[in-house]
């Protein structure tokens, strides 16, 4: 059973129908329910209350806490999950009712989704390498605890395991924070001449892209975060003054930006492995086009994926290289191949 | 004649050389030349001085005004352009130097690019579809002005033509001010907990991916631009400042969201008209997840090229519809169409 039938829930549905699943789904606008179905997402048949196995609540932050003591209630023999943004606020509305049977509960967010908030661009594949995160409240049963990870692993999510109140704080930072950012900086384009904002580029366009988010989900997102998301927006408040300081002095931003570069580079990519985890193989730049466009070649066609390519060069030796970043255990291969090929490779 | 064979240099350099026109490369480090040669980027070989018509010199911005003084003297018959993100301060710079030749000089910056800043990954469409400013000086020629325009709109561009001061607040706005946020945002990641940035999901990448960009390079486009960057960074930090004050305030929050997804919808999207200019047709949406399906593949069968559909619900009468956003001079067409077959239109 999916309970609001948004992008998140309709997905859940597509993922879940596509395992073979019977999944009935249900919305307070009825028409999303309709689309999320003709989406794949499952049924819009009214369930038998007691023949479901799994409920995954997927509502707006203020109307979580309700709907699953609710579900709880409805479908005895179910365990209960949500999707959503925020985690302590809820669960503490939750064990505030002393008749909510918690043992069945599992916080659950997976970390995807979009600024386009309804069922429309649904697919199955939303979770794929995503992580997902499970957040036990103190009574969930093992078993319970068990249900919801499944559901993220079949789904094609990785289990992230914390505690709610871990959660919040992780949040304001990587999602809460940059959203806020994001609308700053979209608020500051509310006023600016026309014909300036024909010199976007894509670096504002993607800096901006979730300030295209829906205000009143965020309204009631940063509502139950509000604790984490303040020391959140006061640290950077504070490192944004300090910056305009200290903005003539060029070794100031400089720092700045490299510390930014330092904190993005410890993103899991691919493989779920920072930037700074790749190996590194370093092929000497021979000194006519020619023969380099034939390195290119050989480097594409081997069977070995590159993540990233740079330009390195020796000062001292006055020679050129060409690094290729690639995952550990296929690093030695590909110096071994180059070698073979008759590439100089740097010492 | 291209110097400096970065991303954006070779980008032109492979766009002209695909035009049938014959390019020169030369860079500080010569590797560079050489890989963006073997991308296709023009000839290393160096050409006569007398020969060269239009020189395009893209170093970085402190760089700037020193190459593109010793480029008007080196090729006497040549107009030079540049594709540097600062314009006000490099024009001073010449404009000091009483012996350049301003009549044959013409400044340009591309809005093209990304932070990886080598010739790696150049390519002739780089500047596709793009806005390309062109800011001539008090002096530059007619016969030059029109060279630089031709250059942009030969590779594909849309010229922009404003004075550099007024580039210089523009780029501020929509180019430096993100640059400063999204590095301030990747900040913040230096010191999390690895376990709190496997929740990172698509917004903070986006948000960030800038700051990946090259600090030294960041440092002398700053220092180029510092007065309408201190405006920009000023304004932002007081909006910081006064919404951290409410931000227990739920329609604080709100408000706040609400102007970002107002100013980023105004940047222009395809066919360079911002979102807010395509037209809407509502289609009722049926009951059955069966003939919904139909409709889709119906509009999806169109020749109508669809910019975004939403679901919007009617309260008073309980019928949802599906809103389908089209350019302007088709919406009567695809409403027609609609209506022809079979479909009920929103009144």
């Amino acid at each position: 059973m999916v309970i609001g039938t948004g992008l998140v829930g309709a997905s859940v549905g597509c993922a879940l129908t596509r395992l073979g699943v019977v999944v009935h789904l249900a919305d307070a606008v009825p028409s999303h329910a309709v689309v999320a179905a003709s989406r794949g997402a499952g049924t819009t048949a009214p369930p038998r209350p007691a023949d479901i196995r799994l409920v995954v609540v997927a509502v707006p932050p203020a109307a979580l806490a309700g709907v699953i003591s609710t579900a709880l209630r409805h479908f005895p023999n179910a365990v209960v999950t949500d999707v959503g943004s925020v985690k302590g606020s809820v669960l503490a509305e939750l064990t505030a009712d002393a008749e909510v049977d918690l043992t069945r509960y599992v916080g659950g967010h997976p970390m995807a989704g979009s600024q386009n908030a309804g069922p429309l661009t649904a697919n199955a594949e939303l979770f794929n390498e995503r992580s997902w995160v499970v957040c036990p409240n103190p009574m969930s049963s093992p078993a319970a605890i068990d249900v919801v990870k499944s559901l993220a692993r079949e789904v094609g999510a990785r289990v992230v395991q914390m505690p709610s109140a871990e959660h919040d704080e992780a949040v304001a930072k990587v999602s809460h924070l940059p959203q806020l950012m994001a609308s700053l900086v979209g608020e500051r384009l509310v006023e600016a001449p026309a014909e300036h904002l024909r010199l976007a580029g894509q670096g504002l366009r993607d800096v901006t892209r979730i300030a295209g988010s829906d205000p009143g989900l965020w309204r009631q997102i940063v509502a139950g975060n509000a604790d984490a998301v303040r020391v959140e927006l006061r640290a950077i408040a504070q490192a944004l003054n300090e910056f305009v300081a200290v903005l003539d002095e060029p070794e100031a931003v400089e720092r700045l930006v490299a510390a930014g570069r330092a904190g993005v580079r410890r993103l899991p990519g691919k493989h779920g492995l920072a930037l700074a985890s790749y190996a590194r193989v370093d092929v000497e730049i021979p000194d006519t086009p020619g023969a380099l466009a034939k390195l290119f070649a050989q480097i594409d066609a081997s069977d070995i994926n590159v993540e990233d390519l740079s330009i390195e060069h020796d000062d001292a030796r006055q020679v050129g290289y060409l690094a290729v970043y690639v995952v550990p255990d296929r690093a030695g291969e590909l110096a071994a191949a180059m070698s073979a090929a008759g590439w100089r490779l740097r010492p």
